[in-house]
């Protein structure tokens, strides 16, 4: 091969070997069709009986594709958990092992946003902070 | 110092040393009370005319307090974008160097969540994709 030829492959190896990762990953972000069903959701909480009196103590994001992230402090967990409800936020299990008071001191939790694709927009609320921490393991501790 | 509460003492620092950290963490991240109005939103866009009847095709988070955060691919320019317009998504200017087409394919934004402690419920309809980017510069773009 004359010296010529082989400093261009040389070249143009080194060149794929550093840009290609970054290429990749910027083709990746800026990709306007996801492989996945987007689930980014946003929680909230404050002390009242309807969000719309209520002001939002507290807000967290929670993404669960394509990986568990978010501000939600417990993103893995709180991923698995609605998976394993299905997406259905009435459908998480009361933990028996939870005692609470019966003081009234009510809480209302929103959640908004996008399940697997589908919206969300779901509002609860519970007559205290502890049975509302009863719900599910971690999804609405935060 | 006798051997017994020598040792004593060099237990109690290097217990101190080890879990101060990490009870300082545990302390912040577990605290009721945030030191700042929560600012957390989830984006969504959607081919359409309304949010109701789109199906959300992206949808990412961002968070701006206290520092950017979330999927949004540029979350630090999108929440200085928003505090700049007041958490106003109306008031996000126009460019005018953005030429765009006047094809009729309408794209549906959606942006719920909190902004600096205030709920945020919002929906708008650009004609076309090029449109709904040509407002603000990174707020729409994900």
């Amino acid at each position: 091969m004359p010296n010529t030829a082989r400093w261009a492959a040389t070249i143009t190896l080194t060149a794929t070997a550093v840009c290609g990762p970054l290429a990749g990953t910027a083709l990746a972000a800026s990709s306007p069709t996801a492989l996945y069903a987007p689930s980014s959701l946003v929680f909230t909480t404050g002390h009242g009986e309807i969000a719309a009196e209520a002001t939002p103590e507290r807000a967290v994001t929670l993404n669960c594709a394509p990986t568990a992230s978010g501000t939600h402090p417990a993103a893995v967990s709180a991923c698995a958990e609605l998976r394993a409800a299905g997406g259905d936020l009435n459908a998480l299990p009361a933990r028996s092992d939870v005692l609470c008071t019966r003081e009234y001191d009510p809480v209302v939790v929103t959640v908004d946003g996008v399940w697997q694709g589908k919206r969300i927009s779901y509002e609860r609320t519970f007559s205290n902070e502890c049975v509302k921490n009863s719900y599910g393991t971690t999804v609405f501790t935060y």
